[in-house]
């Protein structure tokens, strides 16, 4: 049995992490940290784990040496910012890294430094793969440090991959308009994200390229297509819990059919289980892909206007952060990549 | 007090207007009919308006003659098809009519085929004002035959109207990402509507330009610019009650800044109260809306991709349905617009 | 236009009030208070208020004698113990005032500091008048001080009160069953009241008598019996904003039969409008009353155990705080008490 | 690998099956019937479970020999009274049944017929057990046709089993206020199941002893108690998915104190894994047995007025249906009982 430790396990990310670890068959959380709730068990934070594996685990004050020693992986779910610097003294220390914050993802400092704020920790850049399963499984499985891709990130670029890597179109005409489920916007007490806010309501949020996400998609895309990929990335906030779902807009750069599209996208995604090509006609819905590592992408073409239209859903908790954060362990560690996560989703 | 009849009481407009007249100060609904509920009071299908006016209505088999001599004005809230029939009788028996379907909406009869069905009223469609008040106040105060604008139509042309009329963005490249309320799907018993099918998800329909409310807006739109106006519209169905919010993407014909257009809207609409433009900064949501006769904009120049991004909110049953058909009838009988409609939004 | 002021506008009870008077044809919002938004507008906290009466009331440091100055009557919505050092100034400075918390609705200041805290105003007691108009009219409009009854107490009360008026049950075993929407939990940035952790889920809390509600409503049901009566109070918080249903348990202390019990709440509340006995075989739903003063009630005679069940439901926001409060505002200033409260509940 | 079949695959309980099948390691589904989807595959209806084991399965029209052979065991997920029929014909033939419907709950044909409609086989009676795993796991495991529980029996016999088999609270004076989930209203096409009908409202029904589970609910209670059980037992309707809460008031039959109660459960329930006694103070919501096995118990003494007060809350769809129909079969074929159904709740 693997042991596991969890940096931050308040968040929704650490709290999905312990749910998945507790059913998980070969990996066990062995350590947590919270500063705020040192010294509780974690069962007494989150009452849905009590019986379960690490549910009688004590969270600790966060401390590297200490989680070096007693883990064979730590993950860390803690604000950007403070992930470099644990992430770095864990990783130095020997322990395999999964960090789910942004402080690993952009290959560029100076990318990072304009969208974030200073890197304290930019040698460690080049040891850091970035933990898109799909994309990066070779590299994954000999990393010692993985960098989890974004919530948004995941959606967006499985749904744009297969058309960006096969030149179908023009890699600076993309909208992408993004849904996210309010577990996205985090488990802070803030008078925005209260049930009273939220429910019943629908709302847009860094609309016109503000949001930090966009560097990071336009980096793993220009990589695919091989040339600068710009986008127009534009989030908006769902009253649901869990859930992803990016609606892109692309410009087919050649005339193709909706045969030809499906087609392209059924071929480039064959062996690959977790991203599900809806057939001609069908939609994704978040519910689908709910508790899973399912990516459930359809294609249209709209002839009419000369565009692709891509629709991709997700689940942002499970694959969008801590479930991807699993499988890159899984993959690390030399262990099927579906360990532990090959639960249906949960409908309804 | 004006009489006010109602074809369809148990859809969600029919609904709508029944709550709205409830309180209006000048006009009261005297007549209603349902075929399945014919012979019942209105306040035992609708247990939420009992004790108030209107509330003792026995609903009838709808009859158009009996309907002319009972009222001063007639509302139909039936699908597309039964209401051109019912319609054109009315209005040849000299009773003021405001149609909620699409019908009459679409100057074209040759259109209207096209996306919907056999036009059996092509006729009629002379007398049709398109019910927008905005654009439209003297034409309807002088109209006997009212089209009652849709509820997507009236979400994106208010937003973008002000900027094709100004000549300031591309009018062939339009995306409209559009979400609505579970109320816009109706009040038929679907499967596909139920509580379980629709709650914490989140799922696209008609995507690639396949909505019948495509060319509505387009026609209006190409008014407003003067020129062929084409979008590519794209709605969604989200897990709420009543509220549209339209994500609309154009490409700025030339460079403005965000002071720029912010100026321009604000002056636009600076004349028409139910038109909210938001400060610089602030972006719709669709709760600030709910129960009210408000559309709330926002505009956003990104000007890293070029992109006008104007968000819209609307409630979709009340200013996208019967509450514009109150608005409607308030003009067409001298009454001030907002009779009768001018509660403040219900937040939260 | 009568000049209102409203002491902490940044809770729900505070934005329900600045919501209803921005209708009010007769009482216009002219001050409101709030330490940590003072200087801003209040349409830049409450966004939907743009455009509407009061809506540019700038917020200012609560200070009494400036409110006593510039108000006709003050509302207050800040948490017990804050209210009745700032209502016994704005009192003994002459304002009439509504207070919309606990502070000065328990006749006895031992029974308030049993539940509560130590009562430092319990001479201004005396001044104040339960403000639930079905049973105070006449003291409410000679009142200088109103103590506005807590959510709970007014469903249940409500619910209660024709039976133990008319002794048809055992005023000591009684269960009330309670569950409240969200808003209920207040707008404070807590964890517990999150959207992930309140939505598509359903909780108890303080079961077993240790509401503080429990006293009030005890005080309240012993006048109207003429004898203690003994209530075990259990709520619990609903995935729902607005809205109070309470399920409430008594034992028949003589057999009476469905009609009797349905013909004695048929009369007793016949001339009470927002009193809504359902017909027989019609139960309440909380939206039904939504954004109202209604009051939906419905009685049940189970035979096979001797027990009455009355359902009870109310808009805990409105008809159970911030309507209720200006429905005594009106009476206090001769107005009808409906006033700026006649919308129809808005359903759906 | 077991072989089961479905017999009524498009309601929630049907759906609900299908997906724990789909993870389960030692049984698959092998044959689903339909009747208004035969012919089609199963992620046809169900996208969700794309890709998963059993997905391919073609729906078919019931037929109880062909099912007999194909299959180790049969569920059967359709309504009352057709399920009498095909379970007795597939119990003829010897295949393993497990039936969802109340067809084989009561022992007592003459209560079956004062709740439901005529037996037409009684005969079969005699051989059911009723799945319930804790009361009867030894009976289960050599049952050939077992009546599984009803989800409301589930919630209420498991949280008042140990205080009734202990004689601690009267058996004439018990009321269950219980709350569930939309799935319990099934996946029928009704307006009353609408979204926009049950969404952000809560409502009653069937208030008084009118539900059909009240008889099921005595039977086993009573058996627990030795002695008649009477329950008042008043269900409502909460706007969420998955869930059942219920909140229970008995009366102490002798004085106990919260530490008594609280041993008593404990020591009761200490060897079943899936009954999770809450530590004192800490309530069960439903979230937190989303998707499990899970039952969650809090007792609490009300000392003031007598009462023991229980609250229970399960998964309505997974233990109170289709995940307590799993557990039966792994019990009839010697699995753990817990074999396909052991991952954590899904929170949030």
């Amino acid at each position: 049995m693997l042991k596991a430790g969890l940096v931050g396990v308040t968040g929704y990310t650490g709290m999905e992490l312990a749910r998945i670890l507790a059913s998980h068959p070969s990996m066990r959380l062995t350590a947590a940290t919270s500063r705020q709730d040192a010294g509780r068990r974690l069962d007494a934070i989150y009452p849905f784990l009590q019986g379960l594996p690490g549910s009688d685990v004590v969270l600790s004050e966060p401390d590297p040496d200490d989680l070096a020693r007693r883990c064979d992986v730590v993950f860390l779910a803690v604000p950007h910012g403070v992930a470099m610097e644990i992430g770095a003294s864990l990783f130095d220390a020997g322990v395999k890294v999964i960090d789910l914050s942004a402080d690993f993802r952009l290959r560029s400092a100076d990318v990072y430094e304009q969208w974030y704020k200073p890197h304290t920790r930019q040698s460690h850049l080049a040891y850091a793969v970035y933990g898109l399963p799909e994309l990066y499984s070779e590299e994954i499985r000999k990393a010692r440090l993985v960098a989890n891709p974004g919530c948004y990130p995941t959606a967006s670029i499985l749904g744009l991959y297969a058309a960006l890597k096969n030149g179908i179109c023009d890699p600076c005409d993309i909208i992408i308009d993004a849904k996210s489920g309010t577990t996205g916007a985090g488990r802070k007490a803030a008078v925005s994200s209260l049930f009273c806010e939220v429910a019943d309501s629908f709302r847009p949020y860094n609309i016109g390229g503000k949001h930090r996400h966009t560097p990071e998609i336009e980096q793993e895309l220009s990589l695919a297509a091989g040339c600068p990929v710009t986008v127009s990335f534009n989030p908006h906030l769902l009253p649901i819990g869990r859930g992803i779902l990016a609606t892109i807009y692309a410009r087919l750069s050649t005339p193709l059919s909706q045969a030809d599209v499906q087609a392209l996208y059924e071929d480039h995604w064959k062996d690959f289980s977790w991203v599900r090509v809806m057939p001609a006609g069908r939609l994704p819905e978040t519910r689908n892909v709910r508790g899973s590592m399912f990516c459930d992408i359809s294609v249209t073409v709209d002839s009419r206007t000369g565009r692709l239209i891509i629709t991709s859903a997700i689940d942002n908790l499970c694959r969008g952060a801590s479930g991807q954060a699993v499988a890159n362990a899984n993959l690390m560690f030399g262990l099927p990549a579906s360990s532990g996560l090959a639960s249906a989703p949960l409908v309804p």
